[in-house]
């Protein structure tokens, strides 16, 4: 019975996993992170939305854009979602990590069923139109010289685990998704 | 009714909080920060010990023990703790944090009732004679330069939220402490 109390709480330690949302700013990985917490909140679940953006104002704000400092930053940012999901929390990060082997890295540091790379497959014209943060215009006006998909690569995935391509599917639908797969990724233990 | 369901899952948002186990090496803030959590966890509560050796192997590999490294570390993983207990996560930090000015500062991170320091007041004696990690003995061998308490100051908490002084104190005692404290941090809401 105490078990059963302990998973309707929703905290055991076994719950906790990490989504990585990967693909070109503008694409929506944010608006789904946090989007997807929500879901995840109404249904008692702990979850952690870690940020591109709000980590490299605050615990990142030593690093830039070159290509060491884009690794450290996804390797900072991996060391905690890891060490959350293994406290139990389901850990969302949105995150660019435009190169492949820092995303194989991060993979590596978590058991198979913990992490799961969600490509946000939402292709760049998209992204420029949308252009949420002015970083494409800057870019365009040389204000920025170090624009993931424009001056430096983003290698796509070559084997996401879920793919979502927000030119196509409305955030809702997006989410309907992603709760499907997490109910998925719960049933298996 | 859902709320209460809500609430007895134990994942509310309102329920994080970092408790920061400051004191010497050897104190055992490490040990009690574990069996808190073990506590905690047997609650339905999710828990996340954030061990500053562990730290230092890891996330923070890129720092050494200067002050301003010592700060750095200190600031990281205060992010951490505050993003974690903001998603409401129960944070317990296991780091000795020697400087007034850093504990301060991270203390100004969170609000009043989500940040609690837990000062480790055991001796340096009884450290000295436990040395855990032989930190002590390789520091009186001349191996070891910038230990916490001989060749640098640890400044003492003027008030901290809590003190344990595990020379006079059982773990089981110590726990049983920092549960009733917890239970009234979470009554307060």
């Amino acid at each position: 019975m105490d078990t059963i109390v302990r998973e309707m709480r929703g905290c055991s330690r076994h719950i906790g996993r990490c989504y990585w949302f990967t693909g070109l700013s503008g694409a929506g990985k944010t608006t789904l992170a946090n989007k997807f917490c929500e879901a995840l909140r109404e249904r008692g679940l702990t979850c952690l939305v870690l940020d591109g953006d709000v980590l490299r104002e605050r615990l990142n704000r030593d690093l830039g854009f070159s290509r060491e400092d884009r690794r450290e930053n996804v390797r900072r940012i991996a060391e905690i979602a890891h060490m959350a999901a293994e406290a139990g929390v389901i850990v969302l990060v949105a995150v660019i990590a435009p190169y492949r082997a820092d995303r194989d890295a991060v993979r590596g540091l978590f058991d198979d069923h913990r992490f799961f790379e969600v490509y946000v497959q939402t292709d760049i014209a998209t992204c420029v139109a949308r252009d949420p943060k002015q970083l494409y215009r800057l870019a365009r006006e040389g204000e920025l010289r170090d624009m993931t998909g424009l001056h430096t690569p983003y290698e796509v995935p070559v084997m996401p685990d879920i793919r979502i391509d927000t030119s196509q599917m409305t955030v809702e639908q997006s989410v309907s998704l992603l709760l499907e797969h997490s109910q998925g990724a719960t049933a298996a233990f």
